[in-house]
């Protein structure tokens, strides 16, 4: 088969798509005809050589796709050969094959067609995992998504409707706030213009956010414990702002505040077993009902992956960008 | 009645025993005699001027005492004038009476006598919010005490312990390792003369604590998030080595961490209750059974408590001060 591959890290350009050979189906897994992947900013810490795969994972970038089953493992049941179905990879996306734990594998929703598909299980499963399993979101809360207009923005946006909540977002021109205002988004933050502390605590009556969705890490870190509410919940999910940042002990503690930071990628396979479970009970139904939608910016071919990466480079989109086959 | 009054912020000599009007129950209040009130950390600091009652709370300090119920207010149910109990407070349990919501007053357990009763609610409500209902110990767990000869320390460790989770504590001194020793401690580390992370990292084969119960703050954040496990959560109750710290984002996120910061004094009635229910549940029939104990270091009369906080801010004792009638 072919594959995006990275023979020396390096810019959008060090993405190389070659003949490498086909993965097999190990125990408990499948093998996916892939039909699309989609771009996460992981993929382009990976490209860079700072974010190597996890032990065991594929060497080629992509950490979601959809696409048919081509092959079963052995001990696989529930699934057939021919479904259309989506993934949540530790890597390997990138690829006209790909293997997968079954336990990772989500089927197509109703009313989405099988490439769109490939725009929702990492961003599904980070938000799901994140704002709900770790967070606990609840209805009425407040919650505030950090790039509104990302691809985990967007689905952080509909998923916090989906509950109840009231949400707040940053993004960094009027166009993208348009669009995270179309999704749903209640309070609109322009973080180029606009103090996003002082702009939610005027939008909230002073009490702040109860979820705050984190993708800036060590730069925003004193601020966003400055705009949590009482008992509120920092989770961090990227650290796009740098590692290290001085943490206010004291204005956390008065808040009785949490701050949380993970990564889906990392996690044992049981974990992110759980978390696909959850997502399929829990989220797969509103995207079934039309309440939830991938939003995709563009599709671009997967030979040309660079281009995808140079997209989220200069943060121009609005939602996923996929490569398809 | 008399109470402990704080006429000028100062040193231990800045407690003034003095005269001051009766307390009366309001509704959903009970009115208790004191027997014996307990010296938290938190006592000396609002004597030096750092730590106010929150809004509504009596000006004078201490968090808990024991005694019998003197009086009802409106609309309580349950308990009698005359009932033995002990209580969480707000303030004001350096004195002969003291009012306080009937949500947040515990009967005298078994086996434990009505003094020695004042030494037990602010320690357990602290260590069972945080290490339960907050970081969620789980048995087979590690749980890192900070401070394991302190009032805080004592009954972690004995929960921990109960709960069926390893527990490793940090100390000063060798007599005070073996009193934890002596409660169940598993691992027990020096602070003045080993690095805590490297001890832990090395009785627990590289894992790490799955909790860590910190009274430390800043001082201690790099090395705490440095000893969590996997999925670690760190609990912060105590700033004592500072409010501003560095923390390093990429490491918590590697380990998919938690911090969290409380404090119990400043939270609502309504969270109080849930607490001191749940302490209530789960808890005293622990101490009934006798397998946590309240650890006392030494009686002093409640006029003379300067000599209590002298106590705490040389550090030498081990377990709880009380103050007595």
């Amino acid at each position: 088969m072919h594959a995006i591959t990275i023979p020396e890290p390096g810019g959008p350009e060090a993405l190389v798509w070659a003949e490498v050979p086909d993965p097999v189906p190990g125990e408990g897994e499948v093998l996916i005809e892939v039909a699309a992947a989609a771009v996460n900013r992981a993929d382009l810490l990976q490209r860079q050589g700072f974010y190597d795969p996890p032990p065991g994972a594929s060497p080629y970038p992509g950490l979601e796709c959809s696409g048919r089953i081509a092959a079963l493992g052995t001990g696989v049941s529930g699934w057939s050969v021919g479904d259309e179905v989506c993934a949540l990879l530790a890597g390997g996306g990138y690829a006209e094959q790909v293997v997968v734990p079954a336990s990772q594998v989500l089927p197509v929703p109703d009313g989405v067609d099988l490439v769109q598909a490939a725009a929702l299980p990492e961003v599904v499963c980070t938000v799901w995992s994140n704002v709900f399993m770790v967070a606990h979101l609840r209805p009425g809360e407040t919650l505030l998504v950090h790039g509104g207009a990302s691809g985990i923005g967007t689905m952080a946006i509909q998923l916090g409707k989906a509950v109840g909540a009231k949400v707040a977002v940053t993004a960094g021109s009027k166009e993208k706030l348009d669009q995270c205002a179309e999704l749903g988004a209640d309070i609109l933050i322009s973080y180029r213009e606009q103090d996003f502390v002082d702009e939610l605590k005027a939008a909230t009556d002073g009490a702040g956010a109860d979820v705050i969705l984190d993708i800036m890490g060590a730069k925003y870190l004193d601020r966003n414990v400055k705009a949590l509410a009482l008992g509120g919940r920092l989770a961090i999910i990227g650290l796009q702002g740098g590692v290290k940042g001085e943490l206010n002990l004291g204005a956390l503690l008065a808040k009785r505040g949490a701050v949380t930071a993970t990564s889906l990628r990392s996690r044992p396979v049981t974990e992110k077993a759980s978390i696909v479970a959850a997502v399929h009970e829990h989220v797969w139904p509103l995207v079934s009902a039309g309440q939830i939608r991938p939003v995709i910016d563009r599709s671009i071919p997967l030979s040309r992956a660079g281009e995808g990466h140079r997209v989220l480079e200069e943060s121009s989109h609005v939602g996923k960008v996929l490569l398809t086959r």
